[in-house]
């Protein structure tokens, strides 16, 4: 099996899933003059599309770091690259029942613990690619403890925390996706500043 | 016709294929405190997605082997490739109209009957281009039987079975895509182990 | 300007827009028992989703050609690709509004009109792009006369006729896509035959 | 991190991007006989539809000529990658929403307005990448100072006068893709005939 045509296609299933959370906005259809107040409103939408891009980006940089890091790939990896896009393509679906039912201004944590069970089974799916990824490694990297671990005890904590607060789960969804687009920045400049 | 543009063009049409099926999971709209009910009562949605996604992954990676055992192909190849896309491209709607209709809980064998319509005309076109392209191949390779006729007979006969059991039918569909992910891996195991 | 990433970019328009096609096959909501009767009403549908495929196929074989014929590209001819891409990425609009209206069984004359207009918009792209990209050929090659006025006389011809007989016109657009498929099969034929 | 697989990635995200603006453009569903004059009354859709596919080439393009110009890339420049392809991926709903007002005839200066403000976004995001970019540059190039402000100042500017008249805060908008099309060319002219 092609490593370089395995990544291609994932690239694509990334590409789409992230383009298409677009239509988790929908354009409201309101009386003359209740434009701007509909539009303000719909910030939930906003907000969903924005973490969910940004979260499959995330994924998508870290996808590519574990192919980068593999000098062959086989059967059962590319199964297990399967069924994380499988989570990842899916991310439309949570996103946009998120933003309906924040917007609706009910059943905000049952939506808000689906979005995290969304989450939390891509946060499993990428943990167990990586960790079998380990076996075709060309140079022995120790596993990165902190980046591993965070999401995947974050995202399922949020998860069941949604129950008692949708508020509070979202702030820890937004900041799992923040934590994941500093913490590689911070790194890459003390590793510089360290040389 | 170069072989490299044809496999991105279809790598594209297995991607956004794949991708858009989450288009069949639908956002229920339910009153105050019934969406934890609703979104149990779409599992029929998360099924079909699931099986679906998995069929195109399976079809996408034999796809991808037989494009690397030819060195060149033709226009007649190139279109009975296009049709195969033609009947990838369009899983998403028997998909669906699945999940619809088992979720409704009426009219299941016709949505069973019409998902198997479509598995098996991409089986068929399957057939097709993988017969055909064995005149382009590099080295003598025996035709798989075993993984070759599964899905050619198998398919057509969950069609036929759905108008008597629906549920039979289903669990066909899902073993047929199980089959063809286990198949390989064993298949890789005792080509490993016999070495 | 790169002509690999052009032709990606525009390989990524046309995968896209053959696969959302499918979009215009909708799930139909009908009562116990009548889903085979309206299923098999949808047969514009399936027809409307097979013609706009496979001429999008078409489209995107031949682009490959000109693409390969090339050795360099320039800005003009960037955004004549652009506006190629424009009409090809347009066409689920018409296939839907076609598939539409004639399983509604009225206004067919229009929406066939439409759909016309559509593919003659594609043609006259098509046509100038070619035009424009021969001062970038390798080698001298005589201009594909046959090949070339076939859709950017028949597709307006047709179009106009849809005024008369929608049923005429439907019949040429599919002709149309079956004589592009055929053409460079007999050709490629004879040209084996003659070595 | 791989410049080409970040190319690969932002390359699909246009080209999804791009084509699923058609899902602006909705079939109209109207009695026999005023199918035409719907398809008519439809022209802000097609109009929307070609500004913002045009703008997304353009964008396209321009995000190329940048990626050409590096011989590396780091984490910053790719979150800012990901911020602009977020404001590019969002565009469908903007150009959604303003064929839906500007055909229901009411809002059109609040539809205008955010329609401005989404392609605002995707010009300071398109800055800031270009900006940051110019550290990675291969040998030095000059600022394209008419280019680069052209659509950093006008597009705020056409979305404030947008609530003073929609018109002319459109054809501002049109007039900006237009000019990025056409200045290039003029460009790439001026400097073969000054050979």
């Amino acid at each position: 099996m092609n490593k370089n045509r395995a990544e291609a296609f994932s690239d694509g299933v990334f590409a789409v899933a992230a383009t298409v959370l677009v239509f988790a906005i929908l354009v409201p259809d309101v009386e003359e003059g209740k434009l701007t107040g509909a539009l303000l409103d719909e910030w939930p939408s906003y907000a969903a599309y924005a973490i969910s891009f940004l979260t499959i980006v995330v994924i998508w940089v870290n996808h590519h770091v574990v192919f980068d890091s593999m000098d062959r790939i086989d059967r059962p990896l590319l199964f297990l690259n399967a069924f994380l896009l499988l989570t990842v393509a899916v991310i439309p679906f949570p996103t946009a029942l998120l933003a309906h039912y924040l917007q609706a201004g009910r059943d905000q944590q049952t939506a808000a613990f689906a979005y995290g069970v969304g989450m939390s089974a891509m946060a499993v799916a990428f943990s167990c690619f990586t960790l079998y990824a380990r076996r075709f490694r060309r140079t022995y990297v120790p596993l990165d403890w902190v980046g591993f671990s965070f999401g995947l005890f974050l995202y399922p904590l949020a998860t069941v925390l949604a129950l008692a607060s949708f508020r509070l789960s979202l702030v820890i969804y937004a900041a799992i996706t923040v934590f994941y687009v500093v913490l590689p920045i911070v790194r890459e400049r003390l590793a510089r500043s360290s040389d």
